[in-house]
């Protein structure tokens, strides 16, 4: 375990009152003193879980870099387990950098990104199911999600796996036992009582297993691509979901020459909602780019909202696009009906189509909940904390070899209880993997590379 | 004055570790009370200068919104002296909110812009020039801005002031004791004295006013603007300057449609640097709208760098557009010398140019040392708190009453005192204005609705 003296900023960066750059390690209150100016007593003689009034003091002490409130934590009631010193100075692009610059100055080292919370799991304050809920709450955009993150926080996801965790410990104590005795001796009840629990466990890890849908959607945000020929409505659509005016709006073919994304929340859901460039034939380098990258954009999506102006009739290039389009993850929205209807739901029998008038926000309702209808969203109560796409690659690898345990242990095939017991050391081997129970290097930085410096 | 409680982010937006919600009035203490779940006393019944841990609950208390560090601050001892309660929860765009929306079903109202800062100041903890200071600091983009700024905070500026303001209130009582002695019974120094003492003032203002330049630059940053016609590499300039590739280089005629502005900081002094859409004529409306908003950004700036291609013969357009800089605020660079020389540096006897290859780097540092030179900066020591614009405009107004005061002093004529004596009160409440000793909601009003809100 590392044993230095970390710092970061673990703020956001930008124009605010505050900014804190904090210090984690065991010369944390030493560092400190050596920087603090303060009319009281100095960091090292305070008590834990207060702060004071000082300055930091510039290199060569003769002014003053910042005044700041500093707040002195002592291991084991910190953070990461270890004395820990925070520095709130001002906000902006300046100071906070300053007072990084002048602990690293008199002895610490600049944090790794996620690195805080590593040594929190690297102490066993909290497990890896808990740090990864920390930058699912830190990256959250809805209620939904920030709930969902603070339930897997205090613990709830955590205790699922442990009580799955322990019955599979027992399951293979009691394997391991069956194998001293001998053939004739061996109580005949065994194999079903545990064929009884191993099922049970699938059953838990299946449900697990469903709360990734949720998980996902909630983590990533639904990816929805608007896409059409130039002029039909697609930045006015934009505007209009959003209810703001961000992309710019203006009757020239081909205006949207970048990806505008931008982020919605739909009943709980954050929603990434991505304007394409126009799918029309151009020889501009620029726009074939974007058109380029719309394409990329569409393949990825979650949904597809095809606008078309229904005042005009299907160009073959529309009609093509269309057709490519899959029914199950596409809207086609036929925009400016208002202006006479060439085109009508009829048109599209495959697809869920919706009339409307963009400008005039008519059918924008309706919009809004077929969106939330293809997302297959739940509107039910505030859902529980949802397993990752890294805890789903696990379970799934756990539950092949759960389906080979369940195999042996049906087939009442004696002999191969060595085996069985083996896969089941190896599934809490696997599982283990989701709590930090067992861990490696590689996964450790694949989890906390992840996380922004300053957590 | 206003004695109910305010709430608000102090932290900037943005993914981090950490974000802040600061709560403060004479209700802080309860309302974090009803919030706060926690296993130890809450929030009330702590010491003044300690924090504890606990959980904001939802409203319904069913659940918690976040797992947060709760600091408790006892008036006076706090920013606004006021009890100050703060709430250190998780970073991103979701928890904050959370909590601050708690803070107001609690009871709380949102703060205004600089509320906190301007209670700070109604209570008499700082002066209006520490309330200005607060801001500078934040705002500041540099370390010399930023050390100008904490000198401020610490009260160098207002001492200044504090010492003009009391030996200006000194000659007012003795003009106005002057009035109470009969004609002939006036002693005869007196008038002589006070002529000193004037003229000593009016020298301190004329210190003060000339820390403006530095005080400009260092507040908004310099204003250096990069024109040209399309492809002569305007936006590697750019790009060398800063050291990355912000800008989107192509070889696109017209590629460069938004006002593109990056901060650097050379010697110390913010620059912000701004890339234009080329000079040429377009029949393209984004364009020409792009060409407009270049036009007014090169009127307002403080240095214009004209690049223009060495290794073609300038354009009617260039030649022109060239004519109509001021040499005194213009820089010419020539791009591309090493293609060929058919533009030289004798080719601008009025204008400092500079033959360079951007692309290779070569001429960079001298453009650099031209640029820093043109903006007259002055690389000298630290330099001392400096006055902001709004100063600027009060002394100069006080220095003309100044000037009345001096020139009636100096004429002798003892009819005039009851009107000197006057002119010197009336400098006095003008003066009094940057430190606040005098205030009205207007200027408060000013000065505060430029803050951020959560300071």
């Amino acid at each position: 375990m590392q044993k230095d003296t970390i710092a970061a900023i673990i703020t956001a960066p930008g124009e605010a009152g505050v900014a804190i750059v904090r210090l984690s390690g065991s010369d944390a209150l030493a560092i400190a003193d050596r920087v603090i100016r303060c009319s009281t007593p100095p960091p090292s003689q305070r008590k834990a879980n207060s702060f004071l009034h000082g300055y930091v003091k510039s290199a060569e002490e003769q002014s003053d870099l910042d005044e700041v409130i500093v707040l002195v934590y002592k291991g084991p009631h910190s953070y990461t387990r270890e004395d820990v010193v925070e520095f709130q100075g001002h906000g902006g692009s300046t100071s906070a950098k300053r007072i990084l610059r002048t602990l690293l100055n008199a002895g610490a080292r600049l944090a790794e990104p996620g690195e805080f919370t590593k040594r929190a799991f690297l102490s066993g304050r909290i497990d890896l199911l808990q740090a990864e809920a920390v930058m699912d709450l830190i990256r959250s955009h809805s209620d939904r999600a920030a709930n969902a993150a603070i339930e897997q926080l205090e613990g709830r996801l955590s205790n699922s796996f442990n009580i799955i965790y322990d019955k599979l410990v027992t399951i293979a104590a009691d394997l391991e036992a069956t194998l001293d005795f001998g053939e004739d001796e061996l109580p005949a009840a065994t194999f079903e009582t545990i064929y009884g629990q191993l099922v049970e466990i699938q059953n838990l890890l299946q449900k697990l297993l469903a709360s990734w849908d949720e998980g996902h959607l909630l983590r990533e945000g639904a990816l929805v691509v608007i896409s059409g020929s130039p002029n039909v409505g697609k930045s006015t659509m934009l505007n209009a979901l959003l209810g703001s005016e961000r992309a710019i709006v203006t009757h020239l073919a081909g205006t949207t020459r970048d990806i505008l994304e931008e982020q919605i929340v739909l009943d709980g859901i954050p929603v990434r909602l991505v304007d394409t460039a126009g799918l029309r034939n151009t020889e501009c380098n620029i726009e074939q780019e974007g058109i380029r990258r719309a394409q990329q954009k569409i393949e990825y999506a979650d949904l597809n909202l095809v606008v078309v102006d229904g005042s005009t009739k299907l160009s073959d290039d529309e009609q093509r696009h269309i057709e490519e389009q899959d029914p199950e993850k596409s809207i086609i929205v036929i925009n400016k009906y208002d202006m006479g209807n060439l085109i009508s739901q009829e048109d599209f029998p495959a697809y869920r189509s919706i009339s409307c008038s963009l400008k005039t926000q008519r059918g924008l309702e309706e919009l809004r909940r077929a969106i939330i209808d293809k997302l297959g969203v739940n509107s039910g109560p505030t859902p529980h904390a949802s397993i990752s796409e890294r805890h789903r690659l696990i379970i799934q690898t756990a539950m092949q070899w759960m389906d080979e345990v369940i195999t042996i242990i049906k087939s009442n095939n004696e002999e191969l209880t060595a085996m069985a017991a083996e896969s089941v050391r190896d599934i809490l081997e696997e599982l283990g993997k989701i709590t930090g129970r067992n861990y490696h290097t590689e996964l450790l930085d694949n989890i906390f590379g992840r996380f922004c410096v300053g957590k």
